[in-house]
């Protein structure tokens, strides 16, 4: 059951148009302009969280099909390029938009889990992914509360809305992904960031409830050798009656 | 070099009279009124936090000595009634006197550390241990201050007093000593023991800084299959500047 053989991507997000684009990438990559199909990625990701965490599966098949065909990488590079321009903007991201900048954390989290080099993670990548991860472990992240919600579901003033950390959330689930193959790349700044992580308990402003439960949990994870023990999964992941 | 060749039990706090009665205890039991050397000893592992520490070494070697000698435990008996004495006026000990009430979690699990039989633990003390230390992690406990300060030094009005929070002190030192050996011998206990630590981060009344530190490493500690990582050394026992 190879991957051209059924739609594994979800690409519902986008237009009738751009899900043509993306479907003859895969299939035919030499007949698409392979930049411009990189960009189309990037911005969805920017704006779609979904899709932020699994673009780069898709991305790694564009490239296998393009290499694969033409023996070329114009749209690796062409995605490099993007997460490069992009890296380089990113306090200005932050500032604009929260949430851009947690999808586009998450997008090159998955990318940098994807993309393969002889079967090893991108080097090029592992220092950017740590910035980012870094960023999200400062103080003003850590302890920053957003309201969202969805409106969908409860309307603009719904009272279901919570509050939420969503740096602090971004952080941990990137940390449950990638963070074993990040460390194997580069112990120190593993363990430089989880100083940052330790010293989150201690800020002035504090965390919120969830903000430290996050941050536990993920500490114990790593410590116990980026696994949830039985005892620990019990506690961070059961429901709790009342 | 045997343990009778050189005095290795530290006794000097003791009046001359009283260091007497401990030294014939070791050599020749018989001579001696043992239930009274029992009662002696855990009096003042309950005054003396240094002694509290040490004094289950000493009482392995009396019981060695008496059963060597007469084949009898007498001094076993002894130390293991008051022990359960103590235990059960627990609460009143700890209302009265918090000082007493943390040398005698100290002592109980030193006794528990090296009272053997056949080579392991001694059961009846496994619940008695596991209670204390549930006990020390209670929210009124995790969340207590107390003022601390050594006069010696300082004087009783020195600056350099330092807040400390003498139950969660005693917690983390005795898990780091025994808790390996605990959970060998309950482990949903120990896990239940670290549901309340966890819980502890979000207590309305909030952690001092210090108790956070401590909380957290014993949390790393255990999850890293009660071991410190190097990376946790680095953070939780390194000096820092400024």
């Amino acid at each position: 059951m190879g991957e051209s053989g059924r739609e594994e991507y979800k690409i519902q997000s986008f237009d009738a148009e751009t899900q043509q684009l993306l479907k003859t990438a895969l299939k035919d990559p030499g007949a698409v302009d392979l930049e411009k199909v990189a960009n189309v990625i990037v911005d969805h990701s920017l704006q779609d969280r979904v899709f932020s965490k699994e673009a780069g599966r898709m991305c790694y098949a564009i490239i296998q099909a393009e290499s694969k065909q033409a023996g070329q990488s114009v749209f690796r590079r062409g995605l490099l390029n993007r997460l490069q321009q992009e890296y380089q903007a990113r306090e200005q991201l932050r500032a604009r938009s929260l949430r851009g900048w947690v999808c586009y954390v998450t997008f090159i989290c998955n990318i940098f889990d994807y993309l393969r080099v002889n079967n090893m993670p991108m080097m090029a990548l592992v220092n950017p992914v740590y910035d980012c991860l870094f960023r999200l472990a400062q103080p003003d992240s850590l302890s920053k509360e957003e309201e969202v919600g969805d409106p969908g579901l409860d309307g603009p003033g719904g009272e279901s809305r919570c509050l939420l950390s969503m740096e602090v959330d971004c952080l941990v689930l990137q940390l449950h992904r990638v963070g074993e193959q990040l460390e194997k790349m580069n112990q120190q700044r593993m363990d430089e960031l989880f100083v940052l992580i330790r010293d989150g308990f201690l800020l002035p402003s504090g965390l919120s409830s969830l903000a430290q439960l996050l941050l536990l949990e993920i500490i114990e994870f790593r410590a116990a050798g980026w696994k949830t023990t039985p005892a620990a999964h019990k506690y961070y992941y059961s429901e709790v009656p009342d």
